[in-house]
């Protein structure tokens, strides 16, 4: 690793595609150079079948699924926000091992962003424990403002054309 | 595969970070999933040690770099062109074959926005030449306005905020 190096907080939010996907080409990317790293996903179900998640079994990526597949639509809220405080201490326990080079928060700012999280005391305990040269990337849609004023990187993803407007399915292997 | 599988036209462009990130986390997905993958960048020179490069050696994924590493600030823009026209006839060679899922021609928009290639007939080109169900993602600055009609997948990617701003040098495994 290069002398000047700095764990940065990155940000990838915006209505567009590619929040998570840009955060797994960072992690190939990592991969790549040998770094160490954890996937926690906040959304996403424990049984999907995702190609993300079957490329990093392949490479022997930590990965985890906290969500219930559910969303901002559950029906069962107190499952939801239980599943959130479930995802986020086993967060906090990664971010504060010092065991990685990368921790990645897919679609965490939904729980900030719906209140299944509190979100000051979530940014506060990132500011005080995340390892001074670990990276962290939280993505997902509505990212708070606080959020985005404390990060390093910060990209807004943007659709400006999508296939479902011509009626076309999502892909395997490419939206998923 | 689905039954509903097309293959679809894909440009990542904008300002931001995130471009080539986000089809390298495609890619990463596509390859969790099995399928066949060509990568030929056009901008980054042949000798560089990119995390990504270093990926998808490890991965075995087809990887071509037909760059010089300049870019429009070249000195030498014969040299430029010619490598974008050699790097061009590689693609279609490649497309062409049908051997590929997905081909990724990344920093692609260059050689199109500057005028190395005539835009008009390399779309074209696609248009008739493309197998139907292989992926293409384009990627880079200014996508020319005649690509982005004729791609099904269109993402802006918008630079909220950068590290350079205060002050913090690109880092390895995250931005390269």
């Amino acid at each position: 690793m290069p002398e000047n190096k700095k764990g940065l907080l990155i940000v990838n939010t915006g209505n567009g595609k590619g929040k998570s996907t840009a955060a797994f080409g960072i992690l190939f990317r990592a991969w790549g150079r040998g770094m160490k790293i954890c996937v926690i996903q906040f959304i996403k179900s424990e049984t999907g079948k995702w190609g993300e998640v079957k490329a990093a079994q392949k490479l022997g990526v930590e990965w985890h699924t906290s969500g219930d597949g559910f969303t901002w639509k559950s029906k069962d809220m107190d499952e939801t926000t239980a599943r959130a405080l479930k995802g986020w201490e086993l967060a906090q326990e990664k971010i504060a091992s010092g065991n990685y080079d990368l921790v990645i928060l897919d679609e965490f700012t939904y729980p900030l962003h719906y209140g299944w999280l509190d979100a000051q005391p979530v940014l506060d305990w990132i500011k005080t424990n995340k390892p001074e040269k670990m990276h962290l990337i939280i993505t997902g849609r509505n990212a708070p403002e606080s959020l985005i004023e404390m990060a390093d990187l910060v990209t807004e993803m943007t659709e400006v054309k999508h296939p479902y407007q011509k009626g076309i399915q999502g892909q395997a292997g490419i939206e998923f």
